[in-house]
């Protein structure tokens, strides 16, 4: 029989522990972002995996907010945050941090992120775009690099923040291979 | 320059296609999942890995539902699913039906998924728990597995929608490696 761990055998770490732990160099930026519930699901995926920092941009909301905090659930304590009014400002700010800015999108010359490996410990800024229009076309062309998520059925994308935990998941998972 | 798809570009297949084309094996389990949201996000990630089918148990809600269609959009109308008023009854009819059994829990003896390699073609059901109690032990005291997600925040879980989206986009590369 294997049990179920309660929550406090977990060790998760404190939000102080958090603050000064070694972070995933990934950076989440949100480009007009509508919905609460996936704003505050990417915090809580951002502090699963260390992420560097949540960049919320133009119309995305910031915490502290009811509605983020009830899927956020606390997330938006650990994770750091910082708000642009516009996604082109972010983007330029990242380029001269020395960032390689990837839009996750569906474009003509994407790349498909099972087929993309990052160099080691590259510094990675994930683009997510709003749920309707998706990232700005002026953005993508800003950015260094497309991903896409193959896809294979009848809907034409993923929810936003399936589609952050996929991405960050799945380069989490390269950038310490 | 590289330019956005519009949605017609995607050449996603049409509902009849979906039915009669070869799916992943993989059916999803929801283990009285409260959020109608959470069910609506589930649907569209099956709809776009081609998952087998979902099963709703218990208080998990069923289509046709306003509140799941918001963030299904339509992928209920793909994907196969089937309700189960007990978890332990679909658990006890997969396995009849071969199907490898996986709850998805922290637990004293859990597989990190990232360590995990399933067998080729091996058909696997996975079991995504409630909200705030997770997979129940009975659930888990039937499993042929337990798979983890690694998790290195300062919060207990991930938001179910995006554990689902992780779980289906690892596995499913794996399984056509």
């Amino acid at each position: 029989m294997d049990k179920k761990l309660a929550n406090e055998a977990l060790d998760r770490i404190s939000i102080d522990a958090f603050k000064t732990a070694a972070k995933t160099p990934i950076v989440i930026v949100l480009d007009n972002i509508r919905s609460l519930n996936n704003i505050g699901s990417v915090f809580r995926t951002a502090d699963a995996f260390l992420v560097e920092a949540v960049y919320l941009c133009g119309i995305t909301a910031q915490p502290p907010h009811r509605d983020i905090q009830k899927t956020a659930l606390g997330a938006t304590e650990s994770v750091a945050w910082k708000y642009f009014e516009n996604t082109l400002e972010a983007v330029q700010s990242l380029k001269e941090a020395n960032y390689k800015v990837v839009s996750i999108e569906q474009t003509e010359n994407s790349t498909m992120l099972n087929e993309f490996t990052p160099e080691k410990s590259e510094a990675l800024a994930i683009i997510l775009g709003n749920e309707v229009k998706g990232v700005d076309q002026t953005v993508i062309d800003e950015s260094d690099l497309v991903l896409e998520i193959p896809q294979f059925g009848t809907k034409h994308s993923l929810n936003i923040s399936v589609t952050t935990g996929v991405v960050v998941w799945d380069l989490f998972n390269k950038l310490k291979a």
